[in-house]
């Protein structure tokens, strides 16, 4: 197949493009996720690394690097160091949402237990500081900082918000922020600051970042209520079971009438959850378009991402950005 | 009582000579906990940042720098990344260790929950490193990453060593080094580094927080067999209980004849613990002399920091780590 073959998916060109430079990302992690003196390290990180994750974060930076014409090396530094970012958090979620699956595997929590999650998250951590700390850039260690910190503070919102009916579309957008576009947004930001572009196509790039991040989250929250597990590789369902204030749910219970906001209220705040119930919470999705008018925000930040994208130069990697994005929302065409 | 009271603690003594530096440092500290969207973060911080923890890490730094002769205000900063980075393997540490106490204190874990422990503890990583970004030194930055790297490894290793007899004095000693005696001599070290010293006189400064780690640690697992409650704030017998293979119990579990092998294999590998175990526990170590066997241990690390600090020129700082170093056994005198 053609690296520009454009049956294939976005994602898959981007990969293809940047074969060479993954593969460095991906030497460079097992490098790193070694440990001397603890080989539980490498064996929690190995089974959550090489489970065959999209790799869809390192890939951001690579691309956002590569369309603004880098030529050095620190580039797969930086993708490693958000790839371990990303390896981390998803170690730590596990623990705090008690999840038992992670891309169709078990999660580590539940093989190994939630002390070695904690700790290998730690370590990742850690790595991914020792990683950037090397780049020798003060600004791509800020926005990696900072970075951080949203992530952060987004989970610990996500969970005081969770189980709150009052929860609003504003505090879901800090959420998601938090959760997913503020390291899409770190992964292209860094990638363009390392190449020395003008600021405007720094901030392009972050933008895009962060919009596209903000519409895969939209995506995910929305399959978790309409996907299968094959498709997605996690229990369909999670959210509702740990009553989450997704954006479906906050756009239904918006709309619920006084029966409806009962059930809200039983099965999300008091968690009081029988057979049946998820269902009904989807048909009750359907009937006040809850789940059409998040597809159609999701829309709204694809077309935000693709019009970020404008200042760059063309290049073959910015139309397959700007494909990707398109993409993220035909997963629930 | 004067600053240079001899009857004063050594820590004490330190304390009034950095009182300006510490206020500074815990108004730092009050900003930086702070959340605009998380209100949980500020929540659990203060829970355990205002219980009276004696902020020996922090004082390390501000008596590093200030003994260096530095007058700007980047020790400030790293001595409240210092407490960020403590505070947040504190939070971990008590959910790896399923703590219900810390200070004297219900731990955080029990008063709301181990997620919140978990991700309040990764905020605190990301304003930590926030903090250190801000003093724009990358030495500074290597440091304490690799700081970081060595915390979490050694405590990975201390989880999956546990329980396990035949752990020896040298794994110990990595377990030692990760868990206490890394983010002491970071503390030190990048108090020296900002000051722009003599090379000599950062590792000096270095090899003193390494080794006073060392020591103190040394004492807090001796203290964990013969302290009392009231003494050091934390139930006594925690570590036997985690079944953590300490340096008293490596020392007695050496000298233990057959009979004395079959007790340490029911309470600690197989975790079969009785009343009264705990006691004759204690009476195998004394039997052993493996408690006299550790204070000798931590007497010769409490030396090699004082051996450190001659590279130093004289000054009241430089005497009062002397003696910091001399009080830290003295805790088990």
């Amino acid at each position: 197949m053609g690296l520009m073959d454009a049956s294939q998916k976005p994602h898959d060109r981007l990969a293809a493009w940047l074969a060479d430079d993954m593969a460095a990302v991906n030497a460079l992690i097992r490098t790193r996720m070694a440990s001397e003196h603890a080989p539980r390290i490498p064996e929690v990180t190995a089974h959550l690394v090489e489970a065959g994750g999209k790799r869809l974060r390192p890939m951001l930076t690579l691309a956002a690097a590569r369309l603004c014409g880098y030529a050095g090396d620190n580039h797969v530094k930086l993708a490693a160091t958000v790839e371990f970012i990303h390896t981390a958090t998803l170690l730590h979620d596990d623990v705090v949402d008690e999840s038992e699956r992670r891309r169709g595997r078990p999660t580590a929590n539940l093989l190994w237990d939630n002390k070695s999650s904690v700790l290998v998250g730690d370590y990742l951590f850690a790595r991914s500081f020792q990683l950037m700390v090397e780049t020798g850039s003060l600004r791509v260690m800020d926005i990696l900082a900072n970075a951080s910190a949203v992530i952060a503070e987004g989970e610990v919102l996500q969970l005081t918000a969770a189980q709150d009916l009052a929860t609003t579309e504003a505090i879901y957008l800090t959420v998601v922020r938090g959760k997913t576009a503020a390291l899409f947004a770190a992964a292209t930001e860094v990638g363009a600051v390392i190449s020395g572009v003008p600021e405007a196509q720094v901030l392009a790039l972050r933008d895009y970042g962060d919009a596209l991040g903000i519409a895969f989250q939209i995506v995910d929250d929305l399959l978790d209520y309409g996907g299968t597990d094959a498709a997605i590789g996690k229990n369909t369902g999670d959210d509702f079971r740990e009553r989450k204030l997704t954006l479906p749910v906050i756009k239904a219970v918006a709309k619920a009438d006084a029966e409806e906001r009962a059930f809200w209220v039983r099965v999300i705040e008091k968690g009081d959850q029988h057979e049946g119930d998820l269902a009904h919470a989807r048909a009750l999705m359907a009937k006040h378009g809850a789940m059409e008018a998040a597809r159609a925000e999701a829309l709204a930040w694809v077309a935000k991402a693709r019009a970020a994208l404008a200042v760059m130069p063309e290049h073959p990697l910015r139309a397959m950005l700007d494909d990707l994005a398109g993409y993220v929302v035909a997963r629930i065409a």
